[in-house]
């Protein structure tokens, strides 16, 4: 309640979320990232107050679907490619600093968007789940995901560099996936999604034995909040929104002029 | 899963969402406007996916705080007018067509924000909850809120545009309210906050006998999911993301070119 006075601190930077894919999976998003923030104001010893948080924007655009788009190389007006670059150039010139993209399969196009924006720091989903499941000494995980994602590689190549043993779904179980993300999901039907999802989980855990399964697609932990059987389930988006924080509140930061010259 | 094929009927208007006050309450007004927007889908026939939904972008940025500035009318770093104006003038630039703001007390500064931004449709809260009440034919309700939308009378002002009787709580409840808002969910104590709402909420009702509370501050319905003792609680955040979806979809909507040369 007190009036805003200056803050000695450096004000966090400014960073961005691209989401819509779908939206409801970038409103979560953005709540993780607020808990994030808060939890680490309180590590940082930051009084929490409202003007204390990084400011953030959060562009929910339309975007073509991801999965759709990997496996119809053509080019086109199905592609993501094109609208993600426009939405990031938005992002931009509202001066983040550092974005994260709130969708995993769009990750394919991670590079791109890397690439074109040198300025901003394109925070990467797949490897900041690695790196984490390393660090906690993971041997072994399953691996839920879109078709698009499977294709694409994405986790797989990410937990290989870091020696995790990643286990995939049947032909069969993708499909039930694939129906709990459309079908369910992003069409409203959570209860449909979260028995597809279950029994995906269910059955990866008695065939592999696998003790922690990753909810690679933002829209699966939309829809299940609790692993079968007591299964480890890991969220990229939470581990995502943590990153995130962490980058908004980085002491080590350049002034904001001198930080936009510099290339990575 | 298709790929994205050309919508025959006119893409959603880009709406805005001005938040960051608090974070928290930002992140959840967009979770309320992306479920509205899939009711509003499946009113209108339109099939759900990820690409019907309008472009929005949810603005959270630092504002002083708004009742610390109602109660100190001097100029200054400490008013959030400015701050507003700035963000509004970056939503305008994304081309957002109707803006919502996710605080109730910075309601204060709408009619500031909608006289600078003439081309933008900037919804009013309050308007939209009384207008709600008053078809549904509700007389009286307890109003929950800041010391700063209490002393500005935005409740009290609408509501009783619309005929209805608004009880409000003593100034002990008053201090109770502000330490739920503050030291409960802005600091992220959230069963101080519910224990401080409830009990206001308990006294409302006793002393005045309403059925229906409306929660007058974003922060309030983060703690308090039900009303206790059976009392309805209205959560003008969920109406207002109602309205804001209700525009996006809207069917009457000029070309956008010419929408831009139109004054209200």
């Amino acid at each position: 309640m007190e009036a805003a006075t200056p803050l000695h601190a450096p004000a966090p930077r400014v960073v961005g979320i691209l989401g819509g894919m779908g939206p409801a999976a970038g409103a979560d998003f953005v709540r993780l990232f607020v808990q994030a923030c808060t939890a680490r104001m309180e590590a940082l010893g930051i009084p929490v107050r409202d003007q204390a948080y990084p400011e953030h924007w959060l562009a929910q655009v339309p975007i073509p679907d991801r999965t759709a788009a990997l496996g119809d190389a053509r080019a086109g007006a199905h592609q993501p490619g094109e609208p993600l670059l426009q939405a990031m150039g938005r992002i931009a010139a509202l001066g983040a600093r550092t974005v994260a993209i709130a969708c995993n399969t769009a990750h394919a196009w991670h590079g791109l968007l890397q690439q074109r924006f040198p300025q901003i720091e394109v925070l990467h989903g797949m490897r900041e789940v690695s790196a984490g499941l390393a660090a906690r000494g993971v041997p072994a995980v399953g691996l839920l995901a879109t078709r698009g994602a499977y294709a694409a590689g994405l986790y797989q190549r990410e937990l290989a560099l870091h020696g995790i043993l990643c286990v995939l779904p049947t032909e069969a179980e993708r499909d039930l996936l694939m129906r709990g993300i459309y079908d369910g999901v992003k069409a409203g039907d959570y209860a449909l999604a979260r028995r597809h999802f279950e029994a995906v989980a269910r059955a990866l855990r008695e065939r592999h034995g696998v003790g922690a399964l990753v909810m690679g697609c933002t829209e699966i932990p939309l829809a299940l909040d609790a692993g079968p059987d007591g299964i480890e389930l890991v969220n990229p988006s939470a581990v995502l929104a943590e990153a995130l924080a962490r980058h908004a509140y980085a002491r080590d930061q350049p002034p904001q002029s001198a930080g936009l010259l510099t290339m990575r």
